[in-house]
């Protein structure tokens, strides 16, 4: 069944009586992933679709991905939800929300949309105290300050080319700059040379005197694709700095003064959670290391978006959201995810 | 008379007898400018036309450019060069020689062409000694070996992404990060951010929340223009660091330590030549002076690109291009360029 066609079984049911349902729905630039839950927090259906971002996937396959992933988490429950919670990278909220209401029109659904950032389901994925902190670092670098479940205060987050500090890219593009330096022997030998010519052997070098086809190689590499992807050499760096690479261990401990120093502008000296997202804050990273050294006792490791979407999409219609209810969702979407 | 008539007075004609004659031409990114002159380094006349680099401008816009700037600098004078020295940025001899080959003789021109990077030709502006270096700062930044009069070594110049340490790009590029990290309050307060924001007025700034439109109108200006237009913020590190600004000095003393790494990478301890180029190595320049204490009586300050293209045509042809003859360049090219 075409998720277009689930459209004739959700036009008006409400499921199980009085209860009340939402979706929640973290749509990221490559996967966009949605939950079906009930106002108790327990978790119905789950869908997956493609790129869910507007900004990067452009606006009809973002609402049309969105939609598919809606529907899919529906399924056959037939369920209308009162709430659809849409969390997303970017401060896209009053362009997005009445596009996304006339896309869930168009199938039937006459739920009430919020769009909220992504930093907001990241840290509700693994708290559901209302006030608190994230410090993020995947590709981008940002931290956030939410305060009584609203959004207070941003750092950082502006993009690989202003600021990202101690993101993937922020140390994939050192990864390649280090060993470009030291390939001309303007700057230290290091373990990532070896690395990043591996990761790049598939590359043409330009055979042109006086420089090494290596640096060709390195520069065919980086200049074709999006600067961004420079961070594809950022875990070049954490395997590096294991084996005791310098160049690589002072890369790492750059990056970390980066997170510390942004997220500093935003934490106060008391007692509320430091949600810990993105790729490189994995648990036991030198970088989340640094951090919960630095803030011992409050850091937490956020957990899958959804689960975040969805507990906001509950507190949005004002049905308990605290740690048991978020405990229920996490223990209940477990199981749909598989 | 349009260049391409020109094409009948020059076919077969040899000026002055059995002098022979050559032509420099400086490609560059905004500008063609060729240069004609005798054997003795007469300077005979003076052309411009636009945009001659084939890696921007594409490469029939360039050979266009090329061929109108060295047809207006043969002018009525109806010579016929015996060789076509092109100077431009790039290692990008093979491919291009033949091309500008194709080019002149559509134009009834059979000179010999050869083809060496922009580095040369700011090289021997300033001086004819066969060996020696150039340190060059401009929007990007590269270091060159130059050993009888051939180009022997590089350090840097692999682009903004990569490298360029010390150039307009890596100062602008610093300059905006540190407004932003001001403007957020994680990063020092400078004399940069009132700068800034003066140079970027004109930008609509985003009305998101929790964001300051200070912010967005940074973000607007970087990320609707190419990366490497950064550069168009280095000149107000200058300004700022001129009165004593902190954050300014400091990012014009790691642009110092990254030209001085990539040069130190070439330079020996020897009594030859170094010349300065580029738009930020300009006499009195922080950059300039730094590099004058680390090689004191060395530096010398590149002149007009093609000055040198025309330097190398002559050694091209093993005529005499020594101190005398680069003296004669420019005494002979100065009224022409007006």
């Amino acid at each position: 069944m075409s998720p277009w066609q689930l459209v004739y079984y959700t036009q008006t049911r409400r499921g199980n009586g009085d209860m009340r349902h939402v979706i929640g729905i973290d749509a990221g630039g490559t996967a966009t992933r949605a939950v079906l839950l009930d106002e108790t927090g327990r978790c119905l259906g789950y869908g997956r679709a493609g790129a869910g971002n507007p900004t990067s996937a452009g606006e009809h396959l973002a609402m049309s991905n969105q939609l598919a992933a809606t529907l899919a988490a529906i399924g056959d429950s037939a369920v209308a939800p009162d709430v659809v919670m849409l969390t997303l990278a970017g401060g896209l909220g009053t362009q997005i929300a009445p596009m996304v209401t006339e896309a869930l029109a168009g199938a039937g659904l006459t739920a009430e949309v919020h769009v909220v950032g992504d930093v907001m389901s990241a840290y509700f994925s693994a708290t559901a105290e209302p006030t608190g902190y994230l410090v993020l670092s995947g590709t981008g670098a940002i931290s956030a300050r939410i305060v009584d479940g609203v959004l207070d205060g941003l750092a950082d987050g502006i993009g690989w080319l202003l600021g990202d500090e101690g993101s993937g890219f922020w140390i994939g593009n050192r990864v390649v700059r280090a060993v470009a330096a030291a390939l001309e022997g303007r700057g230290p030998q290091t373990a990532l040379t070896g690395l990043v010519l591996a990761q790049v052997d598939d590359e043409t070098p330009q055979e042109e005197e006086p420089r090494r086809p290596e640096v060709w190689k390195v520069m065919s590499r980086v200049y074709r694709r999006r600067p961004v992807e420079c961070a594809e050499f950022a875990p070049l760096a954490f395997a590096a700095a294991a084996t005791g690479d310098a160049v690589a261990t002072s890369i790492l401990e750059g990056a970390l003064a980066g997170l510390l120093t942004s997220c500093g502008a935003l934490i106060a000296d008391d007692d509320r959670p430091i949600v810990l997202a993105g790729g490189l804050l994995y648990d036991g990273s030198p970088l989340s290391d640094g951090l919960r050294a630095r803030y011992p006792g409050r850091c937490l490791r956020a957990s899958e978006g959804t689960a975040g979407a969805a507990l906001l999409a509950l507190r949005a219609i004002d049905a308990p959201a605290d740690a048991s209810t978020l405990a229920r969702i996490h223990e209940t979407l477990a199981p749909l995810i598989g």
